[in-house]
């Protein structure tokens, strides 16, 4: 008896190089060019919550930190190892207006000002020389940002029109992954992936209506890049528009639509910022909303956000290998890409062109910051929503086409009202929106 | 009081460089000479036992992969990493050809041909052009095999005598090691190690017979290396004849010989391949071999045999760190030798020969692969087994003389029957054998 | 509502940079000029106790050994892997006057001789030419010290006036740290941290003495660095007088002093060793002395000194994360610098000048070794001590200096006694020290 392999075209061997990852994007160190664009950006560095009466070590952008809520309530984040001696902070004792390292007791004020050093003489040089490296830090919606980088450059605030919705309930999480900041944060600009593994593998992970294969484009405008995604779902058109802000700002419209009911201007799921921990951990650190109308479903579960939870499927580490396997999720879809992943040996399609134009759109912004929409009433206007209009289909041949004209549509009445008060701007969408809808 | 220290010649001091391993045979990764001298032969990558209805990944020679077993039953080998966007294969789904990947639903055969990439337009030149990074398997005998190599080198799966015995019933193992593949590989041609390892140092891993110091030799034949052990049991004979392959084949004799019954032509304990998991870790896959005649004692265990387990003494990771102190196995006697072992620093004598030996075999190997034995009946013939010989001893002091040369008369029965059909060759051995049995 | 930053002067941004280590004092392997400083003196490498019928795998100063008790009783310490194919000797079998490894049997004598190749012809030329590394071990007070430089600048073992008292049990203890060697030592020449880490911080770890701040002087005197503090306490003064000498060893006086008794030449609380395990870990080795005058509060305990443990607070890794934030100790506000403390990015004050004074030492050492005070009686004389004395303030505002004068009369009595034989110097020191008490 003979025994024969297979037969077939095998090139393993003539693949097996592993070519060095896209560094420019993807390395974001001290001094490195992403990482300087980062820190010319609030980010999150930690929930407000676990800020309690201790310390808290972190890391952020590969330096190391201690982040802390003073005893009269302001956060602060220093540098984690004391410029005296070197002991870290995390073992400090925390004060009315700062900390006190454990080691010789230096008392350090939230922007680093050295406010004593009790075995040193009064008059000590070391008062007036001395500062702890510190960043400034600004607390909303439970989360904790700070802006790391050159202090005259420091921006305003962005506060996102969504973030400031009447009727919603804004819960933060925070949820660490074992790689690369960008390989998470592309997948925001990867709509078709949730046909496949939210929906087609298997578990239905969202809702039925996201297995529907979209008519999609995407475009840069600004500082952002976005996706439009046009499902038909029998007599209606669910338009989901998502955007990406420059560099790691993303915003995801609802979760739990199906298409069924006229919507004309819903809003925002998540609002989320991927922040590296170093070259191969980040955190996306995010924003649940919940309203009436967003978890009208009651799908969703605010006591499940928080730290390292979501109750959106397949966001987090833990679970079982087995349950990744059997019903994988964004996590390890994201993380199984290697430590950092390598976009020399990718094979991008059609369906891949909001990578490629994220990508182009970083690099880009790493060399002139794109600039966001003007703030309207101190408030940044963004676009994602979810959009159902209805919209029989009039020539099946042709539905497809229809749909990218009327996503294009929506998205030029969408942003065509940025410059309008918030309130007038809703009023003014919806209104342009429902006209849309064939009735 | 004065305090003294020890005298003696302490040359702690003198002998603290450590050297640079051996990489020329020690490193197995791609584009290695070791590495391709192994990716040139059939290597077995896992049981047949481990693939069930979920991929599995594994790493083999420094490269990552995953293996499956289709729904229609055919084994398959492809690179972990999907050439879409890297999401990694071990979180697919297996169909009846080949996988999906969880990511975006492109599909895979077996050869790693682009089926189906769903988010594509069906027009999409990835289609043609895509091709997942794939190698051969065969399945045989509970492990799977594959070919690492240019496809215009695929070698026939070499299909060798000992598989193929009536009567033995062969279960197959795979064990790890955390340490370079050689040194494991090498103690295969050091039968001296088991008077001292498995019997002499207080346990009896085995059978007290192994504790006997043999008359041995060494010798290079074709693709072979082979040792040979003659010991005296009283007024009888053991030889033991064990050979490895070029480059990672190996098989031992059956393990519970005591000689006191003879034999003319037992066969083989094991069959096995040391294969790199990378160069600071290793798998020995194996098959025992059980028979009636094999396992006259009842002291093997067939159920004891798998993954991470075998029915042998000492092979495995899975005992505390106190039994492996009292009771050394040839794991951590192999695995101690550092991550990978430091041929400068060792000091071979006589009785390490045949690691000697074997390292020029397979550096020869490398420049210009041996030739093994033809097959016949399309079985390659092996030469491993034990001997019992009535051979009283007539002189004590040629004793040794006499065992070396018949230890070299029954190498040469053996050797010289390779050409004769599998049924043949063994009456003709054991027939030729028996003759050379003074009764 | 506009959000605002925090003002201040932020400067995170600008000291992002860490400096390398100072390689020349932290870097201990082989080669290195301080470790081949700490190689010319006899160093702990385990504790006796460790040493039963298992030999024991230690790492020291970068090097992979053996310790080990032969059956005789003498204390050995072998390179670790065995010199014939590279076994671990932690896997060898330990016999009346030595070890024999596991793999082939080859027995070595303590001094790395080999006695026996049993699988080797008796005239072997490798019993003539093989020797294992080893270093000659001296074993006192239950510490395994070894000497690990060249033979021929072996010097004698310092056989300290402290481990010789009547009256003083010495338990032996071995403390491990996850940093460099240097970090942890230099907490013994900076006795300001006392006055913050175990006690203002919060929980009073020692006694409420040590809170109270002292005057304080440093000063290098042969092969020594001490510090000398004083602090008034009441109508007494409470001098402390603690000296490390080169290259890692350290006295520290008695742990429980609280000033209220008058004293003239209380010793030892503990006599140490900072020894290097690789760069980035040491052991502290050390006997904790035990005796009625050290112990009169009952607040030590000799149950808690051994492998891991000392029943001083905060020395040992195994207390929860959330106990050493809440009660600080030494051990992570040592380790906590770093795997390797940066001196480039500290800011030292007049308070570290002990910590100064004790790298320039260490330097200079290197480069010409410094020279310790003559052993007396076979007794190398040290100076470490707790005094309290009788001397009420004269002058509040003068009371610092009288304090730094009069511990500088107490040093001046202490080191002038080094040449008298033990029993009469201690007396000695005690009647001028009594004298210097103002009664």
């Amino acid at each position: 008896m003979s025994i024969s392999a297979p037969t077939g075209q095998f090139e393993g061997y003539f693949k097996r190089d592993v070519p060095a990852e896209d560094a420019h994007l993807t390395h974001t160190g001290p001094g490195t060019p992403m990482g300087e664009a980062m820190r010319r950006h609030w980010q999150p560095v930690c929930l407000s919550s676990q800020l309690k009466d201790l310390p808290v070590k972190v890391r952020i952008l590969g330096e190391d930190l201690v982040a802390l809520r003073t005893k009269s309530g302001q956060t602060a984040l220093l540098h984690l190892h004391c410029c005296h001696r070197g002991a870290s902070l995390e073992f400090g004792r925390i004060t009315e207006c700062g900390i006190v390292c454990c080691y010789h007791g230096w008392h350090y004020a939230i922007d680093g000002q050295l406010i004593n050093a009790p075995a040193e003489p009064p008059d000590s040089p070391l008062l007036r020389k001395v500062r702890q490296g510190a960043y400034p830090t600004i607390e909303r919606h439970g989360l904790v940002f700070a802006y790391l980088g050159a202090p005259d450059r420091q921006p305003a605030f962005p506060d996102y029109d969504t973030l400031n919705l009447l009727g919603v309930d804004l819960r933060p999480y925070a949820l660490s992954h074992d790689c690369n900041w960008l390989q998470v944060h592309e997948n925001l600009m990867d709509p078709l992936h949730a046909v496949f593994l939210h929906s087609r593998m298997g578990e239905i992970q969202l809702t039925e209506a996201w297995g529907e294969m979209p008519v999609t484009d995407w475009f840069e405008h600004g500082d952002r890049v976005c996706y439009l995604t046009a499902r038909r779902i029998g007599d209606k058109v669910w338009l989901r528009f998502n955007e990406v802000g420059f560099p790691n700002f993303g915003q995801v419209a609802g979760f739990w639509e199906d298409g069924s009911e006229e919507k004309f201007f819903e809003r925002v799921g998540a609002t989320r910022w991927t922040v590296p921990i170093d070259d191969t951990h980040c955190w996306i650190f995010g924003l649940r909303h919940f309203s009436d109308e967003l978890e009208a479903k009651g799908l969703g579960n605010p006591a499940q956000v928080g730290l390292e939870q979501l109750d959106i499927y397949g966001q987090t580490r833990h679970r079982s290998y087995e349950e990744m396997q059997r019903n994988t999720g964004d996590w390890e879809a994201e993380v199984s890409q290697r430590p950092i992943a390598v976009h020399a040996l990718e094979h991008r399609g059609s369906s891949d062109r909001g990578v490629s134009l994220l990508r182009r759109h970083l690099a880009r912004g790493i060399e002139q910051a794109p600039v966001p929409p003007p703030a309207v009433g101190e408030q940044v206007p963004t676009w994602t929503c979810n959009v159902v209009l209805h919209r029989p289909s009039e020539n099946a041949e042709q539905d497809a086409a229809s749909l990218l004209k009327l996503a294009h549509q929506i998205k030029d009445v969408v942003i065509a009202a940025d410059s309008l008060p918030p309130a007038q701007r809703r009023r003014e969408i919806e209104k342009q929106l429902e006209a849309l809808s064939a009735r």
